[in-house]
């Protein structure tokens, strides 16, 4: 090989770093070191590109030289057979920021395109990009030197791009595009249509067959599906570039499952393929394609998922409607608890007004049920039975298509893919569970709902709220009447109405419990928010009541445990409706948490009025006062449940429906916030109170349970935090449940992993 | 003096150990040892209490040796010329609760008596006043016998009390009353009229003498003011009980400056002399003997002080009835910003609605003026101006009077006394001033506050809040014409003249300051505040607009340093105002307070808005997340200020107008929280968050600044607290100064008197 050069290595034998030979580069050095067919040549160090930048200066010599021992591997002259391109190697993707240069001849045609590569790292768009993507300007880049292959040489020629496994099904096998007698550039360009792989197969079975049998080679080495680029000259099989292949959720999901079944990795390494957005994406129902169509309008994307249905605006229509089947989609200009039935007998909801905390974005996402809210560009004409969007008019009846995830609002049936969670999937949060710590738990308010969150692996339900079991038209009715009662008779009455209905509640929950711990949260609304508006009736006195009820700031009202303390006949009714339930089922696990506490005298009260001592009580911590009093409290109850929702509202003073209307956009605009804190745990406020909170709790009660069921509970990054604090249990939407469980397992993987480390570093 | 005895002492030759005899017992004995003409008598200490409670067994033959001496001492025998009194002399004062025996004459009578005597500690009475005052049921009693003195003996006996000053202007002499010829039981049950002490002075001039001479040594050796009680037997001078004297705040005032004058105590002593309470009732005009009138209504007293004036129910009469120089009561359902030029020509301020924190309280507070909110039994007839009152109807132009300080409203005009700063309050406050350490300074918002603030001694302006300046019609008209503005050339035209007014406000306040340094507070209210209810409105698009604007919960809403992030021109107006008043007024010492803060990132936007370096720059700590980034927030600040008002809003999730009007009540009464957290700090919530927040702050900028002004920032017990955590300086009310000073320097003076005793223990 001549004399060891210092800015230079061949292929055949560099090393494989990559801080030396940029990515690209060292890929290459280790493809060839791995027996593939790749293009022989050479790479001019990053050392190289720092001594030009510093000097001017080119290793002539070493460049000279290493043209020399190509020429002598290839048996062909430079200018004369041998034409080689030249192209930059940077240690971190800067894709199409960088020049390259093709069919270069000459010697001095050779230095000249180095230099222009290296000059191209400080091209203004390459220094753009640097700075979008915070790339350090000083990382430098090498510069490969590579035998040009010619796609085009003759019929027995053509280049192609295979993925080593189908990308958007996960399916095993070639998967991809070959155009015959071509380069690169036309497949790129788009100037002619390839053929799918499988027309190679055909035409040059043996060059198909090594495709087939490297990329299996691939795979076993690189341990990942992997993206292939190759030309075929004259009939022989060159391999340009490999790397790990980008996959769909659902492909993510089945290359992770099947490689372990392979054996081509482990199922702790399976678990780190797989990200929380893959299964997500699995999770809802998707418009297909939906890069075909165009939306009409957008809101925002209150509830996942897509559905289509008639347009409906009346709450009776809504469920006349789903009694014979028809699918519709409930069209207001918003919600209130009255629309409860419609919302229920809907496949989706679009309202013109209201954010991601409006009544519809709360209930819709509770119920996994499609919705888009504040569509604010749309009209609706109720006397004509119609609204209007742009321009258009669209009547009762029309079908429209809504997609939730995205907030896009479709006129006509668009064709929807369904959920299913599939066995791979089953698979996969199975080793999930083998290696995570925290629990992860379901949000389920009914029976249905329970069901779900069981069959999507629930290890728990951690937060059922009762009150929605108010909403239903005749319950409402019956807590009106007890708003109302002018006597202790009347009240006492409708209490006991309630009662008997709240029991049959809890009754069919925990029936569809088979063996998971229910926690059931008693009611935290103000009672104003069951009466109708004021607006909505004539009388006198109620129209007074309703004003006397009335509250400023209702986030930070008369609610939760503050109604047992005026007003103790409330949770004395839901608490009597538990034990007796719990009396019917005794089989179920049960626990009661109280919300809004501030103090452990408001638990003092509550314990009182609990008899059964097989149902644990436990709080809500959402106010930061709890926080405060972690210690005292967390003496004496058994489990405390952080409500992420209200306690960030709490610690920010933003009151997030108005907060996400009014301003959060320009905050996080403005780079004044990076997240929004209502989705990602704000970790430097909340999280710190919540690291407060739980070492004071620990301290006093080393067997409390401490869980999170705020949103923020399903969401990975914040997930992720709770790990770290030590919460033993998050409570999610069941439709989190599969990819809560996985960062939960990342999480403990990664964990362990550094401990690992950190050991045998010590043992050295 | 015989054997020594166990369970007796004779008050000539006992201990005055408040443990072992009882206060009164003790002070018998103390008397006694003075030579002050006691008559003779003996104590049954506790300790035979307790013997008789454990084995029934009264020390029999110590009885009957001690009743021998006593006959000895007297030259009588008991029942032949000497007859006793037996009494209970407990450790704790429990005044009337237990029983008395007079005119006791044989040894038999003598125990049965202290036999009922030490029942009486466990009478149902007793028992019940131990529970509500909270003193230990087994602290147990002592029995004083003591020989009986007449004062009904003969024309020249009487009785009396007297106070060694006037109680109720502390003016020096003796002041009380004298009764000739009678028992002081005649006197306590009111059956004969006394006449004023001065008539023995001419009745006999020498008991008299006596008396005031034995006055001045009790106050000398007692080093207080006495309310003495005393008995003439035939000429001869009895003292039966002395004890430090209850008085008015104005005569503790006086009392307390005199004594230091007279060289009786240390100014140290006269400022523990006086409590937060004696300041605070000098401070408002007060109704003369409110106890001879009888109230028509009552609500709740929420800015202290009483005035009268005429009814008006208009905000134009009143401004022109003030222009008139008539004093009226503005009587209205409720106030909003559109009635302050009414509320600013009133006297006093009535309303049917709203609590603590509605808006008349808090504007009227802030401006020192009397109002008493929800008087709910009022009906207010507009169209027959008049109200309606239990009954009465009271027409427009009748005079009534409110006391705020109370709640009561009174028709008619009744005499009112002033408020002024009384010399010796003045000196008092001096003293305060060589002792404490906290730094007091006064809200106020106008130059006419803070001239008052100025001359009531403030050390500054802690807090000058600048909604109230747009809040005047001209104002109103100009912030409405820029939040409604349809074009960006309209927006500035408004901002411009806004800002020329506001220049003019500040240079005006700028001029009172006198020397002392102000922090002026930039717009916390959401802009929505500003504009006329909705329902004040007929067009369609102005109607939208407040739509628009409205919020769920505003106080966590679109506010403070929010709007500077959503609006940046409106603070960069307002600096532009301050800095060009400055300009004006060079010598001034302006900050700039930053409202709402979550975040440092809000610090930075807010401080590149600042041009003059002279200027410093500091936020109000008032959410929670600003107390857990404290560190971060305190190195790019100079100053730091608590809202704990806000701030104990978020806390404890409430809203304070919400909380007081629904559930706050019940709270307190049913022991769920000790103190509305609204008046006195939280210790054990907001007070930790707040010592956590200081220490954070101060380990990351040691030159900080940190106050409190928060209404907490006027309160003795919260006063106390912040001066214990760190504190620098509070910033309250102006009409709470002196008392804050006061406070201030008593806890002070404790804590260097602790550090002291801890000095002196080491030396030990």
């Amino acid at each position: 090989m001549g004399a060891a050069m210092e800015h230079i290595y061949s292929l055949s034998d560099g090393p494989t770093d990559k801080d030396l030979l940029g990515n690209k580069g060292a890929n290459l050095v280790s493809m060839t070191r791995q027996g593939l067919p790749v293009p022989p040549g050479f790479v001019l160090t990053i050392g190289a590109y720092k001594l030009y930048k510093n000097s001017g200066e080119l290793p002539h010599q070493e460049i000279e030289q290493s043209v020399a021992i190509l020429e002598e591997q290839t048996g062909r002259r430079l200018g004369d057979g041998l034409k080689v391109s030249i192209r930059s190697s940077a240690p971190v993707s800067m894709p199409g920021m960088m020049d390259t240069l093709l069919n270069v001849g000459t010697l001095e045609k050779i230095k000249l395109a180095v230099r222009q590569v290296f000059e191209s790292w400080d091209s203004p768009r390459a220094i753009e990009y640097r700075r979008v993507n915070h790339i350090p300007p000083d990382l430098g880049t090498a510069a490969i030197v590579q035998t040009m292959v010619f796609g085009n040489q003759d019929p027995s020629s053509g280049t192609g791009v295979v993925f080593t496994r189908n990308p958007s099904t996960g399916e095993k096998g070639l998967f991809g595009e070959y155009l015959a007698q071509a380069q690169g550039e036309e497949v790129v360009s788009g100037a002619r249509t390839p053929e799918p792989v499988a027309a190679l197969k055909s035409q040059m079975p043996q060059a198909y067959a090594e495709l087939d049998s490297l990329s299996r080679a691939l795979e076993a080495y690189y341990r990942d599906m992997q993206d292939v680029e190759f030309t075929i000259e004259s009939g022989k099989l060159y391999i340009l570039q490999t790397r790990s292949g980008k996959r769909s959720g659902q492909a993510a999901v089945k290359i992770a499952v099947d490689m372990v079944k392979e054996n081509i990795i482990t199922p702790q390494e399976a678990l780190g393929r797989v990200t929380f957005k893959d299964i997500q994406a699995l999770l809802h129902r998707q418009i297909k394609s939906p890069e075909k169509y165009v939306p009409v309008t957008k809101g925002l994307g209150a509830a996942p998922g897509a559905t289509s249905g008639k347009v409906v605006f009346d709450v009776l229509e809504a469920m006349s409607a789903h009694k014979k089947g028809e699918p519709v989609i409930l069209v207001r200009l918003e919600t209130s608890p009255d629309d409860i039935q419609g919302i229920v007998a809907s496949d989706g909801i679009l309202t013109v007004r209201g954010g991601l905390t409006s009544h519809a974005a709360i209930v819709t996402r509770a119920m996994g049920k499609p919705c888009v809210c504040g569509a604010g560009d749309i009209s609706i004409d109720q006397s004509a039975e119609s609204f209007k969007v742009k321009g258009q008019a669209v009547k009762k009846g029309s079908e429209i298509t809504i997609d939730g995830t995205t907030g896009n609002v479709y006129l006509g049936v668009l064709p929807v893919e369904d959920v299913e969670l599939t066995e791979d999937l089953q698979t996969l949060t199975r080793w999930a569970s083998g290696f995570k710590h925290l629990g992860v738990m379901a949000n389920a308010d009914t029976p249905k709902m329970v069901a779900q969150a069981v069959r999507f692996g629930a290890e728990g339900i951690g937060l059922c709220r009762t009150e929605r079991m108010f909403n239903e038209p005749e319950r409402l009715a019956m807590i009106r009447e007890f708003i109302l009662a002018d006597s202790a008779l009347a009240k006492t009455e409708a209490l006991e109405k309630l009662r008997e209905l709240q029991q049959g509640d809890f009754v069919a929950i925990f029936e569809e419990l088979r063996g998971i711990p229910i926690i059931v949260r008693l009611l935290d609304m103000p009672l104003h928010e069951f009466l109708p508006h004021e607006a909505e009736t004539q009388e006198a006195w109620l129209k007074q009541r309703i004003e006397e009820l009335k509250e400023i700031n209702p986030m930070l009202g008369h609610r939760g445990v503050r109604l047992a303390v005026t007003n103790p006949e409330l949770y004395q009714m839901q608490i009597k409706a538990i034990e007796r339930a719990k009396a019917e089922v005794p089989e179920a696990d049960v626990s009661i948490m109280i919300p809004q506490v501030i103090t452990s005298q408001e638990v003092f009260l509550v314990r009182g009025m609990l008899q059964d001592p097989n149902i644990k009580l436990g709080v809500m911590m959402e106010t930061v006062r709890a926080c405060m009093r972690a210690g005292k409290i967390a003496h004496c109850v058994d489990f405390m449940s952080f409500g992420t929702n209200d306690l960030t509202q709490a610690v920010y003073s933003f009151s997030r429906e108005d907060a996400e209307k009014k301003f959060l956009t320009t905050y996080l605009e403005a780079g004044v916030l990076r997240d929004n804190p209502f989705q990602v745990i704000d970790i430097k406020g909340v999280g710190r109170l919540m690291e407060t909170a739980i070492f004071w709790a620990r301290r006093a009660n080393q067997d409390i349970k401490i869980s999170v069921c705020g949103e923020q509970a399903g969401e990975p990054r914040s997930i992720r935090f709770f790990q770290g604090i030590g919460i033993d249990s998050v409570s999610c939407s069941p439709f989190r449940l599969q990819a809560a469980k996985l960062v939960a397992a990342q999480a403990a993987i990664k964990a362990k992993s550094e401990a690992e480390r950190e050991f045998s570093a010590e043992l050295c």
